[in-house]
């Protein structure tokens, strides 16, 4: 048998009901007939800037219809998207474009400060959407079905050691992650999925697949307002609303005393990393049906996830893998069978092929179609899988991720910096946040305002740390590691002696 | 990338809700876990019998949980089941068998008088559910994945033209068919299907994947009972019925004026062949929810199937193909555009990869993956298809597919007979009844009684000829091709002539 080939999704969707909604926006609601027709504009802009099958074309902006046009767009012309993430720094976006061999970059219009310089220094053009728009369209002959093998979509993704990578992501990879969610979450005429992610992470992207494959309509908001999703929940027939834990709490703080959402509300699907304890418990007790998930880029988001019917009696777990998907932890080499910790290992349709371009990494990352995760976990006497730390050291603040290693790489790149450590700091808004520890060669040093500026030229302003700890040394162990997790510690015995 | 591998359906459905009910029948119900023990245990009975991966093996049994059983335990096996109508004679199974290259055959016992005696005859290996049971369990290591592009079933189909063909589906054809009915049918906690049709059609069997993937509860029921059926709606919790004609018409009878189904009654899923109109406008009088869908099983039942919100307003159509499957319309080689009649082809990963053993046959049926069913029909200008005649010349009585051409050869072995054409009639209770006209060489004949007991030792009894009509020639063309359309005209004569 050769790949599946299915009908292009939009195209199909189309096909099955033009007219019911397919976007509620904060201004109008549009028609999946009228998506498709704006969409196919996009297809003959794009086409007439040179845009083929098989062109690597980055999107660089926030949430909006343009971008749903432009994923749309792109599937029709059989090209392959690269999401850059809004918050980046121009060094780490010219990083991405030039590591994923982008021939195009759309923006959004007031982002043109940071990329258009680019477009300048890099072989690589870029366009507003508000240029694309003003193009006419070049005929172009849309495709009309989709192969499952072909590489779809590329989001990067930073690991424990080195620059970020690119994961690939084929239709097959979207499209069994669509109907894996259907299989576990049901699957309703009166469903309505708000998307506040970022469409430029794999979260709020997956929602507009689920988009066109289920027929339902989703509720596209440009950022995360808790007010403003509130009063969707409260009042506009939202059923499924995906959050991170930061925004959960935000959106609890909206329940005045007693106040339940409608009954029709279904599911918060809470993903993107560790979700404190008393957090969930509150969101019960407001009645609030919290699913957890657990998922990442590599696993085209949830491939394990709490059902409906044991979301309270599991608290705290991120549930069972999705019904193609398999989960092990691995301990030694070894699958552990008796609920001892291990790394997380997962298998399935909605697993990346690989990294772009990572052949090395491709090889001990993914093995006999298991993924390694590098996350720590245990599965409970039930099947239920514990997330208890997650990928080495991965800093998670509001939902984004962020890797020590490349805020140390950066920070060992001041001369006068002899040695230097990040770790995650507990943070009441944001989960936790980085902080450095730094020693300086002898005689040398900076202040903390002098290294915080030059950090903002290379990391996004998230990445960048809330705290400089001056130190004579790190702790590491014999082999000359530094030891994380004694960082950890002194972290927590400065916060006692405070 | 490789056929996707995913977990075994049933394994993974204890994985995740073992204690949830899976068959209720009319004696008790058993819930996943249970029928995972029942399915291991008839591994190991199968093993001790010399089933091994690969293994065809016939299953020739009317509705029962052995039935269920029996299919599981083959997929952890990876073995490939032969479904065989219960119905035919013993000289028609013994060419499927033969045909499909089976080594064994278990059976339920109370049809052991059929198939005894060709246990005798042929070489091969016939058991009886009991026999099976009484089997010390071998040691078998179960699949505990399986691999999409395998063969997991083959069912038999008559066609225009000489013996029956046996169709292969794969793990992932029978897949597809599940996800794509329930992105179409939506997927509820609340849903459990009735399984009134026999397993051993497509329209039965796929329920049986329905309830492993979707984690729903069936109803079992061995036979249709249209009392059985109306209690089971109006009191037991069954929100989907899969029915042909006949039975929607006996369902129907059961309604007491201005009695209604309860609202979580959510679906009558009609196939099977064409619906009479006065039928749909009755049930839709009687706001029973039917869903007309259109499905054979070379595309592993349904593939163009009425979306509930579309059912009042298009009665009579079968509606769109499938979220995945695609659907044209011949005309002259042609794809037709304008509306016109032709031929129905359909394409989707539901869609079998051919008959087994059939290489000139699967040449003319598939070509570059859509398969050409001899179904005619039109779509209209929202998209919607119209059946208008079934696969040439095919009779449909109760559900079951008859050729004329396989009883046509029948009666031709007798050698008074000099021509015979085969037609169906209307018929009030099965919908349509075949009948044949016959011409006798000169000077020989043969009463009706005498040509149909010849009949019954080589055709099921659904298709002996209900009436034998003696001419003294058969129409035919210039090229002495039979015309049944002008008997079916000499037919609608004699009606008006009685």
């Amino acid at each position: 048998m050769n790949a599946e080939t299915i009908p292009h999704w939009l195209e199909k969707r189309v096909e099955l009901t033009p007219e019911r909604v397919a976007i509620h926006t904060q201004e109008n609601s549009i028609t999946f007939r009228e998506l498709r027709k704006q969409s196919m504009c996009m297809v003959g802009k794009l086409a007439s800037l040179g845009v083929k099958k098989g062109s690597h074309v980055a999107i660089y902006a926030n949430n909006s219809l343009d971008f749903v046009r432009f994923v749309h767009a792109i599937s029709y012309i059989g090209a392959v998207a690269v999401f850059l993430n809004t918050r980046l720094t121009q060094k780490e976006i010219r990083f991405q474009l030039e590591d994923a061999k982008c021939e195009l970059v759309i923006y959004e219009q007031n982002l043109s400060p940071i990329i258009e310089p680019l477009g300048q220094e890099m072989p690589i053009r870029v366009h507003s959407f508000k240029d694309v728009s003003k193009q006419l369209e070049a005929p172009f002959k849309a495709q009309q079905e989709v192969r499952l093998d072909d590489i779809y979509t590329i989001l990067y993704t930073s690991g424990t050691t080195g620059n970020p990578k690119g994961v690939m992501l084929t239709y097959g990879n979207h499209w069994w992650s669509a109907v894996s969610s259907a299989l576990n979450l049901g699957l309703s005429e009166e469903d309505q999925w708000l998307a506040t992610l970022p469409l430029f992470h794999v979260g709020g992207l997956s929602l507009l697949f689920k988009n066109v494959i289920y027929g339902m309509p989703i509720t596209l908001l440009t950022s995360f307002d808790e007010q403003e999703i509130h009063k969707a929940i409260m009042e506009k027939g939202v059923t499924i609303v995906s959050v991170v834990s930061v925004m959960l709490k935000r959106l609890l703080s909206q329940l005045d005393a007693g106040e339940t959402y409608p009954t029709s509300f279904r599911c918060m699907l809470l993903g993107g990393g560790p979700a404190p304890k008393p957090l969930l418990e509150e969101a019960a007790s407001k009645h609030v049906p919290v699913i957890q998930t657990y998922g990442m880029t590599e696993t085209s988001s949830q491939i394990v996830t709490l059902s409906a019917q044991d979301a309270l009696r599991k608290i705290g777990s991120a549930g069972k893998p999705l019904f193609p998907a398999q989960l092990n932890i691995i301990n030694d080499q070894q699958n552990t069978k008796d609920q001892s910790i291990g790394e997380i290992v997962v298998k399935g349709p909605m697993v990346t092929s690989g990294y772009y371009k990572r052949p090395e990494t491709n090889e001990y990352t993914i093995k006999d179609e298991w993924l390694y995760t590098g996350d720590l976990g245990y599965v409970d006497d039930e099947g239920f899988l514990y997330v208890v730390d997650r990928r080495k050291d991965l800093i998670i603040s509001g939902g984004e991720n962020i890797y020590p290693a490349e805020i140390e790489e950066v920070l060992a790149g001041l001369d006068s910096i002899k040695e230097v450590g990040v770790i995650g700091q507990e943070d009441d808004r944001w989960g936790e946040v980085p902080v450095a520890f730094v020693v300086f060669h002898e005689g040398v040093s900076l202040s903390t305002e002098e290294i915080l500026s030059y950090c903002a030229r290379s990391l996004a302003k998230y990445k960048i740390p809330k705290m400089i700890y001056f130190e004579d040394h790190l702790p590491r162990n014999a082999s000359n590691k530094l030891l994380r997790r004694d960082l950890a510690k002194w972290l927590k015995q400065r916060g006692e002696m405070e």
